[in-house]
């Protein structure tokens, strides 16, 4: 079995020239849904982790199964307003549109190492967003792991000094 | 431990009059969000169980580690425009507001039997829309259950017929 199977790429969507990588057949698939879980916690396996953040809402599928088995609390990095107690935001600039995410504000915990997961790490906005709360509560990002990694699209850059590994890559179709 | 008390009431969130049931202390808790989403599988095990559909955002935290742990596929029902292949949707009046849920048109086959997953039903909505959309695709709802329930918002008479259960259940403090 090859995970790369059940990544299916749908051309021109949510806008014309991106080539999106869609998951979905991949949570069709029991013992590939099953690999893709295990082999995330497989990357992060001697990181130390005191806690796993995973993103709003397709992070939530990765995140809140490996928080499951390894035994650590989950924290929900949401879209702005979803989180119903005091929160603090980062905003950037997604593939798409500007974006905000947002943790609650006792989430994570001065000291904690934190492990961002997500589907697809494309720009890196988003998971650069995820490193700014983490750090701004006091805590250190061990590290961030996704499903599909796309290159080209500046996430390098954005996350340069961080640990960052990925199930599966592909350079992205456009500049 | 005692499930309850990890989770929250938070009033007047997100609009005055409504007390929000915030699960996000059952996900900081690995004990008990690990008894929650058992307790979830407990419910069904005797059920027959061919796919778990799971809601966008917060159901995906409970459907997700289920599907791993019982070896089913996952079929996220999601809000509109996110999923980017050809869609079945349906519509209702969520608490707050309308709302337009989402699966693939090729989630569901025909005959399967389907168990939907999500955090809180509250109305109803969103619960059966989910129903109408596996049935229209000809599968059979086997269930639905969901971490917390609140009675009194006319979920009993969206859900008639259907099995409901849940981990939880509190009436809503507003008629």
């Amino acid at each position: 079995m090859e995970l790369g199977d059940y990544i299916a790429a749908v051309p021109d969507f949510p806008v014309p020239g991106v080539a999106f990588k869609d998951i979905t057949p991949l949570l069709a698939e029991p013992e590939a849904f099953r690999r893709s879980v295990d082999g995330l916690l497989e990357l992060c396996r001697d990181w130390p982790v005191d806690r796993i953040a995973a993103f709003d809402a397709r992070g939530f599928l990765w995140g809140a199964p490996m928080a499951y088995l390894r035994g650590v609390p989950l924290v929900p990095v949401r879209k702005t307003g979803r989180l119903p107690r005091a929160t603090v935001g980062e905003s950037y600039q997604g593939e798409y549109a500007p974006e905000t995410v947002e943790i609650h504000d006792d989430a994570v915990t001065a000291g904690d190492s934190v492990l961002l997961v997500d589907d697809v790490i494309a720009t890196g906005g988003a998971m650069r967003a995820g490193v700014r709360l983490v750090e701004r509560l006091g805590g250190t990002v061990v590290g961030c792991v996704s499903v599909v990694r796309l290159t080209g699209l500046g996430a390098a850059e954005q996350l340069s000094g961080y640990r960052v590994a990925s199930l599966r890559e592909y350079r992205a179709p456009r500049g």
